[in-house]
């Protein structure tokens, strides 16, 4: 299998450490898409993935699957042992909710944010560019970690009792936030443990200090 | 269980389609969120699903489960024989991905121009609009109904040979298409053959004639 992938980015972040988790990383060739030079965005790149977004894996059989949500199911389904994606449908709907949650609230929008009201990928990736909206979306963003915050207050995982995919997206968030300087609230207390305890999983530490040497 | 719905939302069809696909409709209890009042961003609603958003399952023991992909990975796979969200690593991977694809090019595309370029659910529901995102949003739409038209040239449905999840989303598209009144490109030819042929099903009409009686 082969993955389209580019080091330093978030999202990219994400397979790795679900590839970590499942022990599968040296059954992948890496393929380097240099996003600051705008290579995801290519008119050869779109036929791999219309949406023009990293990571993509390729199957054996040619078959290319972007979306972190839907690579992760993929490789966590292939040995018929889940560990991040929930055995039974109420773990696998809670999972699938939180995940897109953290998207939403948290990952996305400081994705949002770079890309809109910072220089984002420099002038000629960025060709279009809405300040306000960026903007609109960072303060989505530091809402969402109160969220979470809350949230872990009550229970150990973003999606309950056991690591899973929904805490490699908030990871994800906190890979963004570092990239683009946005502060985790001080305040924001069990949050900040929870990702402490997160870097002490090899899976995650090991992806940091490829993502930011000096995470 | 109980789903918190709104009889003419585009999401809320969508769950209600995957429902009918299930033959579970009659399993649900149905309470009504009035999403002209902004009955969906009350505190109170938030405590059940913290984005704001309708369709919600709440299980049995309690659980919210929000956003449509969880909530029919979750009714999918109840009964051990899941039919919209695929059986192999593979299959699952590929609906996953074309149903948030769906959303990503189209759907959620649609939903933003919407509440941020049309009057939305009005003054008391928008309390903030961005209309230069949602005109860009609308653009991005007509272009995912050309990218979704060109691979109905090559394949029966959305995610490849099957049914699935995955057309369930483009058809929410289509859906809120019709709200907001853009018109499907004429030249979209296997795009708009694809819809004609997901009219036919039972599960799929039953539900058009609920969200717009004259569609």
């Amino acid at each position: 299998m082969k993955i389209y992938d580019w080091p330093t980015g978030p999202y990219p972040a994400r397979v790795r450490i679900a590839l970590a988790e499942k022990q599968m990383l040296s059954r992948i060739k890496f393929v380097q898409i240099n996003l600051w030079k705008g290579e995801h965005k290519t008119a050869d790149f779109r036929t791999k993935n219309y949406s023009g977004t990293v990571p993509i894996l390729e199957l054996d059989d040619g078959t290319f699957l972007a979306e972190c949500t839907a690579i992760t199911v993929y490789l966590d389904t292939l040995d018929g042992t889940p560990t991040l994606t929930g055995r039974t449908p109420r773990e696998k709907g809670v999972i699938q909710m939180m995940t897109k949650r953290a998207e939403i609230e948290m990952l996305d929008a400081i994705s949002i944010y770079f890309h809109h009201a910072t220089p984002g990928l420099g002038p000629k990736v960025e060709l279009y560019q809405n300040r306000e909206w960026g903007l609109y979306q960072r303060d989505k963003a530091l809402r969402g970690m109160h969220y979470f915050d809350a949230l872990l207050k009550k229970q150990p995982f973003i999606a309950g009792e056991n690591f899973s995919m929904a805490d490699i997206a908030v990871i994800g968030g906190f890979i963004f936030a570092a990239v683009v300087k946005l502060p985790i609230p001080q305040e924001c207390s069990a949050l900040l443990a929870w990702y402490a305890r997160m870097q002490e999983r090899p899976s995650v530490r090991d992806q940091l200090a490829i993502v930011s040497p000096q995470h």
